[in-house]
């Protein structure tokens, strides 16, 4: 059973509003087992209405409109639905007495524009709108079904979370999918999907992969007549992807790395505090954002001038002198200050240029140093990343947290 | 001249993201003068992206896809336009060179895989994309234009913001519609509405205010025939706003309140340096977010346990036993130490519970205390926020930094 939407209003064209009651529709689709391969979106037009619909009803068997159906003038979804399945409008009286009955409760006056609401394609039949004066439509007519739901998301939801989500349930024959999300980071797409190829060629489950800003997702679905069944199909994909992505899989759906991060330190008793130059803060505030944080974060320095990397890091004036605060070596003593500072198991430090400014032929704005010390140690870590002064911090700051989480994964047995 | 959206991704028929790229487009269409009437969304599946592609053609003269150009086999822009066109796909050798320095500097392995990336329709040329690999694609034939354009947000934006912009406003050839938006921290939509109500009801320039999560935009438009006509058009309104709203309304167009506030302390030589607890580095993150933070802000300090507030911001043992970390007094001397510490202007500090542990009755979850040290004093502000962990952190960031904005603005005389 194929679904199609069709969004209306010059609103969503003009780019005035974002149409987030056709991602909502999406996810209700899949949820009940329909495809959806087409959307569109015409504004308030009727030609154009008319002939998105003709274009939907030639390939779909569901057809759901959104918005256009208020009073006035330019709300034509009705007439656009009545043309295009070659119905006549006709009032609906129970709904016009509704209408006369809620104007009359409000002290509003009634004027026979209002009525332009209660009429429906003779096939039509109304869904109840609890939060707004205009229903919604289930039309059925030569075994296609078009309904029409009105664009105010108030008034929207309600029927898609009740009558449209029974009515899909019912069209889509009981199947359901399931999906899950596995979240992996420090590796490309390229790479990882050359590794999964296979998983990701298999016909069910599907594996779907998505490139995030600093990571990647693998989106995991499969067509069940349960959500159990569902998720135990899914779950032996989960366990050849652990077995070949190791640590890089750090966690599934909701999960934040920074949360991957703060649950995995806590567990092994281990904590880490924080030095950042480039960053100013944001590795800080990645790892407070996890509920927790607490446990396994004492704290942190911005230090942005030089004299508080010497003073409250113990960096030397000598190695800012010789290297500069953007090095190896300033990186490496940022780190080892951090940690014996407080007393932490990691010290984990970033020095780099953000830009717009401040690059050199020698070293160019998006070079970055990340330190990360240890009881045993201290090791560096040299990037030099592309894009925009916001771009490369967050880059730097994922780079950071993607060593700290590998970092602590590798003395795990249980990790390939 | 008529343009048409094409957004390509199975993720977008699944619900599983907003499709706010095309509403930036939409927006951008209305600016340069092109009309645009249609918009189509297809998965990532060659024959339906074919289709789409032949039906925008048949009615649009500029048609524009997003997403699909990535390197793996579900990204399938360039056949789908290659197809639709009747071109053929060659390699770019120009692309194909950068792509492999880009693999090389990152110290990445390269795969035949990445060259999909370097691939166009003969008659197409690259956009050079800054914060990717794979760039955008101008391609003209027979009268038509197709432009393609990377899915995440971070790579269209600049590329519409530029190029494309360009080859639009030529397209679009005349009227244009000017804007400048002014931005305003710590005063609510309805407070501003009631303030400029004739402004909002005036027809030209226009005035409509953008809730956005932590300030809000009034966005001031106007249609003209050139660039300089309308912004002198949109000058007389932004000059009524400044009276009207003075030290809240802080910045323009791209200006973010950090910003702001860097190139305001820089021009009267203060500087700030920030204690922060319960938002964990937020507040140094966004300051150092702007370029030329350098000059104001040495340094801060993420003071997570109560051990780090004594011993780096001096906040009295006894201070914390009596009143607790989350308190006015605790809030009042970290902020007192973080200017001390640093021998900054400012002193700012952030104390509270962001949940979704660690509330009580005496001190619920969302009760936010700020401090703010200067030259004559401390004083310290109680919030009661409501929302997630997120949302509380958000808040309390946001408010510290429009207190600190506000304070530095008082003692300007020019302000009303």
């Amino acid at each position: 059973m194929i679904a199609e939407i069709v969004s209306v209003g010059t609103e969503l064209l003009l780019g005035q509003i974002t149409d987030s009651n056709a991602q909502r529709l999406g996810v209700l689709f899949a949820e009940c087992g329909i495809d959806h391969y087409h959307r569109q979106t015409v504004g308030d037009n009727l030609t154009r209405l008319t002939e998105a619909l003709n274009l939907a009803l030639s390939r779909s068997s569901i057809v759901i409109t959104i918005g256009g159906l208020g009073p006035t003038e330019d709300d034509l979804t009705r007439d656009g639905i009545a043309a295009a399945l070659e119905d006549e409008l006709v009032v609906d009286d129970g709904v016009a007495k509704l209408l006369k009955e809620i104007f009359r409760r409000r002290g509003l006056p009634w004027t026979e524009t209002q009525l332009r609401q209660a009429m429906r394609p003779r096939c039509g039949e109304p869904i109840a709108n609890p939060n707004g004066t205009a229903p919604g439509l289930i039309c059925r007519k030569d075994g296609k079904v078009v309904v029409a739901l009105p664009g105010p998301p108030q008034e929207l939801i309600p029927m898609i979370e009740g009558p449209v989500r029974t009515l899909l349930l019912e069209l889509g024959g009981g199947g359901m999918l399931v999906s899950r999300t596995a979240r992996i980071c420090g590796l490309g797409e390229a790479f990882v999907e050359e590794r999964i190829r296979d998983l990701i060629h298999a016909s069910d489950p599907t594996v779907a992969p998505y490139a995030k800003p600093t990571e990647l997702h693998l989106r995991i679905t499969t067509r069940a007549r349960s959500q159990p069944e569902g998720e135990s199909r899914i779950q032996g994909v989960i366990d050849e992807l652990t077995k070949r992505l190791g640590a890089y899989l750090y966690g599934f759906d909701a999960t934040t790395l920074e949360m991957a991060l703060v649950e995995g330190l806590a567990l092994r008793k281990e904590t880490v505090a924080t030095a950042e130059s480039c960053t100013g803060g944001l590795i800080a505030g990645r790892i407070t954002s996890a509920p927790g944080s607490s446990d396994i974060f004492p704290g942190g320095i911005v230090s942005y001038a030089n004299e508080v990397k010497s003073r409250d890091l113990g960096v030397q004036e000598a190695t800012l002198a010789a290297h500069g605060a953007v090095s190896r070596e300033t990186a490496a003593e940022m780190a080892v200050g951090a940690r014996s500072h407080f007393g932490t198991t990691y010290g984990l430090s970033v020095t780099g240029i953000a830009g717009p400014g401040g690059g050199s032929d020698e070293k160019p704005v998006g070079l970055v140093y990340i330190g990360l010390a240890t009881a045993t140690g201290v090791e560096v870590q040299r990037h030099q990343f592309r894009g925009t002064r916001t771009i490369i911090r967050e880059r730097s700051a994922q780079a950071a947290l993607n060593w700290l989480w590998l970092t602590h994964r590798e003395s795990d047995t249980i990790v390939p």
